[in-house]
């Protein structure tokens, strides 16, 4: 005797919940061993029309869904643990939910977070993915966004904007003629790279970080208001992709709308002076591209941007906001 | 320089969130200090037009959103450690948002289960909340659903099938021309009440448990088949409320519709014979009825529920079930 929702969980889901701590979904919770860790909650949602697309392959909506989450715990300096999904849905349409399953699995399989536990609702309305995902850091080991000094370097991973302009390719906002831009910012708003990576070297060098995910500009001052400090950056030095460097040679894009068009998911943090080179040499050690792009200043005034002639840059929009 | 999301989660969630590990709601991530024990984790989502109404006081929804989670929580015998929130909203309305946040943070009180952080996106589509929530057992001391053992007792708190007559009366399907009757099944549909204070004599009395969320006569069947076992059920004495028996007297619903209705909230425990009287003892201390309803048996079949004459009930339906 079975409801079609434990159907569906045991078919799609169970197969992915190979964790000890979820029971096999067969019970109403999951159990997260302490371990004497301290342990690190996020939760994030993705909406469909909002966050990801209708048409937008199922696979990958279930990674962004995971890795928007995993990217928050990359940025606390955290080792993923295990997490918990919601799921609602209009139907239980299996030409969505198998290859959904299999995203998702696959990435809780890459990323060593296991699926825990979960809920499944229907909804008359847009597809709605929740997930809280838990990490594990030593006892007070979590990174903060509010430890920035005076002094220290501005630090990014990765490259900034493509996915913002992925998204305006995809709403027809932007045209990309060359195809390989045209997927290479396509993949980068689909398939976020959670810079889980880094979170070692986040812990042992970083005074303060935070994931960039509703623009650069706008989530620097974020941690700049939440440690209590200004900002200076030198806007050439923002990392840029060669596929959005072309586009703002065409025109069709500007440093302004990549700076402040969210959905990048890399890491910002500031590194005192003295730890900065250990930082760079850890981060060459796991892969990731990391960039120096300005320094905290003392004060409480909005981050300051710099053209490079030293001029200051406004910024029309600092960030998306759903509101 | 604040978003309109910012400003909605200061002024609505951050007076609610007065745990240190919520870090004011002003970073990525809450840090739960493990401290030794097991973290129980569990979620549970809310939507518009599915488990509440447009109309239902923001309020009571709030507290649903919450008290569904909780009795997950009692059920593992898990106190409560905190939660996470995800809330999906068509635009940011004052007068919806003050009394929801007013009744969450009234909730987090009474139950000393903090906010610790949270997610807020628009969506085009009705409401959602989704919480996960966090409860602390010692180690190993998670109640499973998957321990009961033939000759243990079957215990249910409470009464069953209110809240299913609540929900039938609001969508108006019954009518309950006796007010108070009206109002006390209307109540238990909205806010539930979860059984924290037994969540002590579950870890320490009982073999299995699970809460009744989706109609006893379904939830047993889960219980039993997660255990690899049946059982046998004296419908009579399945706990009711006198507005309910009132009800049936009058024609008006009937057993198989209070078992198998959801939304109770209740506990659904096996206690080995021995252990009863002091789990009995224990429910009396926390103020919570508890009542023997049937006994664990060997074997596979589907739980049988036995009439006054000890002739087999034959249910229509065992659960509510979203696809």
């Amino acid at each position: 005797m079975s409801s079609g929702e434990d159907d569906l969980i045991a078919r799609y889901f169970k197969p992915i919940a190979a964790d000890p701590g979820a029971l096999r979904l067969a019970d109403d919770a999951a159990v997260l061993k302490g371990g004497g860790d301290d342990l690190v909650v996020t939760t994030d949602a993705i909406v469909e029309g909002v966050h990801f697309l209708s048409n937008d392959p199922p696979e990958t909506v279930a990674k962004k869904a995971l890795r928007v989450n995993l990217s928050d715990l990359a940025a606390k300096g955290a080792t993923p643990a295990g997490f918990v999904l919601t799921l609602a849905l209009r139907d239980a349409n299996e030409r969505w939910l198998a290859p959904f399953a299999r995203g998702l699995g696959d990435d809780a399989a890459a990323f060593h977070c296991p699926l825990l536990g979960g809920d499944t609702v229907s909804t008359p309305g847009p597809l709605m993915i929740s997930i809280a995902a838990f990490g594990r850091v030593p006892p007070g080991g979590m990174v903060m966004r509010s430890r920035a000094e005076p002094g220290d370097r501005i630090v990014v991973s990765g490259t900034i904007g493509d996915a913002a302009l992925g998204l305006a390719i995809l709403k027809g906002k932007l045209m990309a003629s060359d195809a390989a831009v045209r997927e290479t910012l396509l993949g980068r708003y689909r398939i976020p790279q959670p810079r889980i990576g880094l979170a070692g070297a986040l812990r042992n060098y970083s005074r303060a970080a935070m994931d960039v995910s509703d623009g650069l500009a706008g989530d620097l001052a974020k941690l700049c208001a939440a440690s209590g400090v200004s900002a200076v950056i030198d806007a050439a030095s923002v990392p840029l992709s060669e596929a959005v460097r072309g586009l703002m040679q065409q025109g069709q894009t500007s440093l302004a709308t990549a700076v402040s068009g969210g959905d990048d998911y890399e890491i910002l943090c500031t590194i005192p002076e003295d730890r900065f080179e250990a930082f760079a040499e850890a981060a060459r050690g796991v892969g990731v591209a990391v960039t120096s792009i300005g320094a905290v200043v003392a004060g409480k005034t909005a981050p300051k941007w710099l053209n490079a002639e030293g001029k200051e840059i406004a910024l029309p929009r600092l960030s998306y906001s759903h509101f």
